[in-house]
């Protein structure tokens, strides 16, 4: 709130347009609901275009289930990640028109979808990446952006990847999902000129440090256009995937 | 103990007044219990104010049941953290008037509980640092502190902590609990004058490296009044808490 | 090149009105210019949307040189970073019609200014991060974006963030420059609805372990819109908050 | 700021007897001024007890040298850690009246001097932990704290802390300053009722990795009393010891 | 392709020898197949001398079974590694013809054998070490190479590797298989005069950290002839040890 | 084997006293047994004074046992550690006549028990701890040692160590095993004139880091007579141990 | 030595036509050369087929003197790596027929050239990892292979390396050095069918760590034919290729 | 001190036969003295069997001359390590009468020597570990051991090591000092009876990480008898390997 704003409020309500407990609340901080195990934060989507996003793993499935309750109550669309089987299960009860992903380990309960803009691409190194890769791909839908999937086009084989070239080129931004070597944002990042999102995966073994490996290999991209997201974090990877490419298709102000 | 306490003492045995065992025992070391598997620290309480609390992993049930016995027959209260479900079903049938608190994984036995002194604040960043906050709830309640609990304020919503802040600033100290970013404490640093104890979780996943991101970012707090203690130490978060709220209410030397 | 291009051209072999040489080239790779101790990638302009960026670490004065004369022979923009002080006096003495930041340790050299488009924001946690943050400003405004640099407003006293709120919350894309622990981009990123990309730097001592702490905090990051780059990478940083910032004016496919 | 204090103040606008800027004022967030490089948070003091400490590293000089004028001229005490000598002889010759401790590496010009306040302990293991240990025996004193330092009292020779006890039981808090392996804060916490800041210090070679295996010592501490700071951060130990002791001699709410 | 390459094709398709669709092919890329979460490189073999191997972790018995099948039709040999239980007993069922060795985890189905050319040793430091071993002596075999194990004769005893040394003198490369302490490679690299390829395992407790220790052994090795591989990796020592024998008993160019 | 022993088999051998069979075997390596998966070292015993000691991860109970066929059949000592309850299980019904620890997880079957020399202690920081120190009291027991085992007395209560010293001070070598913060071995050593072999066990959480923190706290142990083996390595601190008190009380060359 | 080449000596022994010191220098171990500060293995040429290599860090220039007198005393080839600057001109004055190279930082004094044989590539992936490949480059070519470099060549422009595709396609043995993300040996290693030796370089800054984020990406590639050195060990993996490539044109067994 | 010994102080006390302060020295704690910036154990030597020994980094050469006049003013043998140039320069000009090893960095003054018993010795991997082996060296000579050096016999030519092997053979102990791979203690304890002492050396680059690599390695030895100390600590290792070599030919209890 600028001084400009609050001068204006307070000269309504000294001038008897506004009552006292009005003032406070245009005044006061943005909503938020207690439930005593947790605080939602119902002004999310006001503030940063999406409502809170819901990470399921510490909780118990009547937690999340009150926090979806709250949320779709208030109108909001609904995302849930990391869901386990019996959190999925507790919810597939309760929630059957909401949609899950079990490969994913995600929930969406739509509420008030948002209008389809932008175009993502989301590529992955292996096969044993598409789990992380297919978060992503719920993650940007949600969010109202197309997604197209390439799987499986590492760089031990790098033709795989190159003919696949125009599939790629004209997305408002790209998520590349690699564990090992993590070698293919380099790659996918030299030939474009979006945004790259790399996304290390815990696929490997060994040295691959559980994601560290290739999480290493993504910060010191050789390429200028890659930025990286925690290890696993298909999640993050569409999120801002998604927002590049939504706003990109809004009027800028 | 002093050179001139030592020496009173010894006049008194050359005077005849004092016996000598009981010169051995005045000059002697504190007293501690063998029970070959243990050495209970009898003399914690007196030394530090409270006494010695039992941690319970890599014990067998049994091991813990004895040092529970003779901690209470020595007019002691007991505290065990870290009950795993099998230790605490052998103590639930052993000892039905403790209590137990499943989601802290603690058991408490009050013998001769401390007067009630002092107010602490236990904060969390999210709902799944709950079951370290509450370790931390219980042992300070334990020696005597007030505590109140407020849940998921972590600062991807700011308001969300700035809208409570009346219910935290006149804390005599604050445990705040995080996992992940662990950014939440240099925040709350920056708005009380009391000490803050900061407890990493391992509430994450990936970079987060099982607590450790969260406790180097509580290391680097660039508030000042910022301590940290062990990962998912809830225990010491609490203890310490605890203790300087205590003493500031005590009549100081 | 798509197949389809591929025919196309083929047939304009066989019609004859095409000669093998040309169409060699057409078909080709893209150009690229080898110096022995170099191969400077001319088509990262074309490609990527911006030149080579040279990275003058563990380069000679000479070699530095060099690769200037060729990417600016060939009419190209030429963006240096890490530049030494030996290197920059070399530098001076040869183009001194380039402009360098002796702060930032750039040399900017421009051939074909692109034109402006675009505004982003660079918010630094502390003083010392100003080096990094404004490598960021300078690489961004080679690109033809417009920046804001606001500075020192850690968490600790989170107010002065707050007060600020109006001048970032506009920007096609934020960078927040941040050591220590790292906790401001969570906080910027929990109040905005564009992209943040965080930039660790290895501000701090200690247990901040040379920038490893912020960015194991800013990849752990519990706002959902928060990217991250490599410990000191202001022009990672800048880089692609300017590519989101200038594409978002530029009219999408 | 409470709800019920906003609508005091919104009544008093609506009653006429505060004018708009005022309520502005009152409402608004706390002071902080602009220096270009530097927003210095002139309302630390009234928030946290002690105002912004200034953290030299990575600045000139010049920038130390303006935030000294801008809290002073603000009738602020000011001090500064991590003074190079650069900086220290540049600002030898500006506030020739300041204190400053080479080997702290402090600089300390006290505007307003705080009362005298409670009386904490400073203990190291070895000699060459000393510059760190006088870090912290500066910042206390500079926070109106008595101060007691006992130096070189490790654990290889148990009898020379036992033999000194006296000196540091009725502390109201210990500082306990340690490298190498960071015994002495668990032998200390075991022997006193008051909370102990342990600070890891950087003596040591080999695999003492610059102060690792004694921070990792002490976050493990069997002593429940222990909390733990970043790596010679001689400050934070001082500070927090100091807040304390200081509160626990003020009147508690 | 080279330019000259190039040339002639495109100068036979001015010429009207060459349709324009089989110049595409010829020209374009070399052949993959797109299975939605693969994308089988079919190519492998003629590039890198034996065809795409299936690594089975995190995939599904029946993603694996497609790839085989994919394989097999191509008339290539198939090696998996890295099998499950499950995904053995899916495979047994469908491949009884196959080679399944549950001690190294490994599926061989031999399609199109490779003559047999070569020889390498496998050395193990311990019996602990045989599953990774085992995992080095199919891949080799499958590879047409002849193999000699050597078990348990790590350095504690060295006349074991001693009496022994005739039996891998002149071995065409040598797969040392080591976890603990990782010396046995050095060793044996100051023995011979062929590369050695060391392979480090997780066996080990403690700080061996699940073979960070003999990694990082076996990279400092002090013998110029030692390479090394990923932990546990049996396949790559097994696959680069026969390709190095493999090639040196076929004619040079 | 020295040059003088060599000429006089040579000598001998040309006098017609010695065949070549003989002096091949008296001049040749040491024996060993090849089982293909292990290779029996019976020299051990000759060559260290102890025979091979099995370590049990990662081995087929079958395995096990045909080592310890081996070793009996020759009339060795056998020890095995880290024996799995399945192991131990399938060698009770196999050598009923063996002592088995199933805390200490250990297996021993004497053919030739050790004369009894020396006498150590073990002592242990914790209760947790027990499993690793029982390792080393079974250890030292095998090779002829006296052992006294102080459990529990770790540095926090600092008098339950002081008022036993008169039962570790006069041990030939001493065990400390200790987790968390390791601090013991530091204290110990401080005050007694024996070497002190340190066992850090991965008794702990957080930042125990599964013994790394133990570990580096002893290899940095102020005092001058302490040595660190493994983590857990209960086995290597008993042994070392009982080497050095056995030797003492042997008659030295 | 075999059983039967020992039997034969001692027949010879027996019969008189050898005498026994003769015998015991047939028998005994391989020369080397006691300095008092270095044992020199001048058998190392005989056992591994290239003598022992100077590792000059840390050593004085009159160390390193006497090892290379003592080597071409025994006519041997003498290379010297990591020479200092001062060890350059101490060692250029005294032996001024041997190449220096100083960017690689070697010294080769050649007294017995080997016969030519083989041809590696060296590929860079940056301008900066020059030096380390150019240790590789001497290093191959004083072991008499031929080396073709080629700069300068990483993935963010993977045209540059496609286009040189054909230089390199028949090489021997190829070696790899890249520093940063460390991607280019796994995309060289899926175009190529002989080994890949990949050298991780110090190249880079922030979570490049000094070569380990390089390290880990190379040790991980999902090509099955890249094998690892040391971090900017360019001497090794000139070495391994070498010896790859030299064994591959000498007559096999 | 014991039970019975108190009160039979006391009873001498009560009997008047021993006066009040003579009790109390009897009782009270061993000495130490107070520097201020230092607290002398004078108490070592009669404790632990060696002096205080003078670890000299971070400290003035003024501090390290006070405490050597203490030492040496108390009868006691004074020795220093890590003597730094300045300090041994200011220490020569005092103790003209002091030996010092400018490898080694020692400083040794004696003012009462040891009676020589025992014999170790110290074996080096490579030239450069020299420095911290002559520590070990320096140490052992002062507690009056015997000491055989045995220079670069690493394992990468292992007969370097077996021909001196009657050498050490009959060694009371055995300090094995190496950098790189850290392989030789291993090789070593495989062929002795006696205790090793490893000491790892920060000599190597790259992956030996100032020397975690052969720190992990001796840690994890498959040799029995290995301990270890900490990295570059030739001091910690000469230290006991002299103790357990002296206690050996005293005549045990």
């Amino acid at each position: 709130m600028t001084e400009a704003e609050l001068i204006a409020i307070i000269e309504e309500v000294r001038a008897g347009r506004l009552a006292a407990d009005a003032a406070v609340r245009a005044i006061g901080q943005p909503p938020a609901v207690d439930l005593g195990f947790a605080t939602v934060d119902l002004d999310r989507h006001a503030r940063c275009g999406f409502p809170e996003v819901i990470y399921c793993e510490g909780k118990t499935p009547e937690w999340v289930e009150s926090v979806v309750r709250r949320l779709t109550a208030a109108g909001q669309n609904c995302l849930a990640t990391r869901v386990s089987a019996d959190q999925a299960d507790h919810l597939a009860r309760l929630f059957p028109q909401a949609e899950q992903d079990r490969l994913a380990r995600t929930f969406w309960l739509a509420m008030n979808p948002l209008p389809q803009r932008g175009q993502i691409s989301v590529i992955t190194a292996g096969t044993s990446d598409l789990p992380v890769a297919q978060e992503a791909v719920v993650t940007a839908k949600s969010m109202g952006c197309g997604v197209t999937l390439l799987a499986d086009v590492g760089v031990a084989g790098i033709h795989r990847l190159l003919r696949q070239r125009e599939n790629f080129a004209t997305a408002d931004a790209i998520v590349v999902v690699a564990g090992m070597d993590g070698a293919l944002p380099s790659v996918v990042g030299g030939l474009v000129d979006c945004p790259v999102i790399a996304v290390p995966t815990s696929v490997g073994y060994g040295a691959a440090f559980s994601g560290v490996a290739p999480l290493l290999t993504m910060l010191n991209s050789c390429a200028a256009n890659v930025v990286v997201v925690n290890i696993d974090s298909g999640f993050k990877g569409g999120y801002v995937a998604a927002l590049i490419a939504r706003r990109r298709h809004e009027s800028a102000p």
